[in-house]
């Protein structure tokens, strides 16, 4: 890639750091905006360099904000005594899309993972039970991924909530609708048949 | 998503405008950008600001470069009688990798497409002619994607170039037919080259 000006190797480069775009990709992208004009380049440019301006954790919930709290946690509507627990802010995005959730959450900002050499110490657990402590609260909700290091960290928090006269339940674990049962794996199907409701 | 800080949704915003690009990936691109340190994400922002700084067509082969002549057209060991025709830099790069031309190039930045409005006059075509006139040139060789824009344009540069005496050659159909020049691996492009005939 020597035959291009550095300016537009540089951005393929840095195209190709992020997660899932190869190195076709990257000068797909970079082509791409190198047909936009100038005023579009530089503002594009312009809005990543403030992405993380101003940006800080909610103090109750830990999701991203610019004040104090959070809009869920600020919003008078919301049932500040029901609280799901996430991994991150995209499971939280995702929830909210689904319009469904009328409570607050509480966001982990991972999971632990031995193997990644990630604690409870490095999460917002700390946070959260004092939170569950000094607070009423009467459901906490999981919201985990189901996969081996969801299961932990849902066990490692169970067993510090459940002192507490709180109700803890999870996410159903199922098939996706739309999804097809003949190609769900045998673990969903045996969470599916075992969390199966009245018809 | 009012339910997180704008400047993070701005670039969310920003990622979902590239192409191949849904609005999950722009979210997971932003997250994963979120997690770097803000001298990093300054930086990615600058130098995609900077993509177009003091870059402009090579005045002979309409590469792109931040010099009079791109560093192809300078480079004394090419040959400068065989004129390889692509339709953008994105061709010339991956010609380039597959490491068999020793020719130079000459960028169309397009094809003529009556549907999109793209006629001759909106591409490097004059240039060309000019540069096969004014030049002792042997041989052009024609490296448009086999698409029915490729056909037509390489049919309208060939009327031109007949009357010179260059011998007008097109790259093997090893690409399939409706398939991307550019996305053709190094060895495919390289057998494309050895294996052209006779326009």
């Amino acid at each position: 890639m020597s035959h291009i000006p550095k300016t537009i190797e540089r951005v393929i480069e840095e195209f190709s750091k992020l997660p899932g775009i190869g190195p076709k990709s990257a000068e797909r992208l970079t082509f791409y905006l190198l047909r936009k004009t100038d005023d579009d380049i530089r503002k594009f440019g312009e809005t990543i360099s403030k992405l993380k301006e101003g940006i800080k954790y909610c103090e109750v919930c830990k999701n991203l904000t610019t004040e104090a709290k959070c809009s869920i946690c600020e919003d008078l509507g919301r049932d500040k005594s029901t609280i799901c627990i996430v991994e991150d802010v995209l499971d939280l995005i995702a929830l909210e899309k689904a319009n469904e959730f009328k409570g607050v959450y509480h966001v982990l900002h991972g999971l632990i993972s031995p193997v990644e050499g990630i604690g409870p110490d490095e999460l917002t657990i700390t946070d959260l039970i004092d939170r569950v402590k000094n607070n009423d609260i009467k459901e906490i909700i999981i919201g985990l991924n189901p996969s081996m290091e969801g299961e932990a960290t849902a066990a490692y928090i169970t067993r510090f909530i459940k002192p507490f006269d709180v109700r803890i339940t999870r996410i159903a674990r199922g098939i996706p609708v739309g999804g097809d049962l003949e190609y769900a794996d045998s673990q969903t199907l045996k969470r599916a048949l075992e969390g199966r409701s009245e018809y």
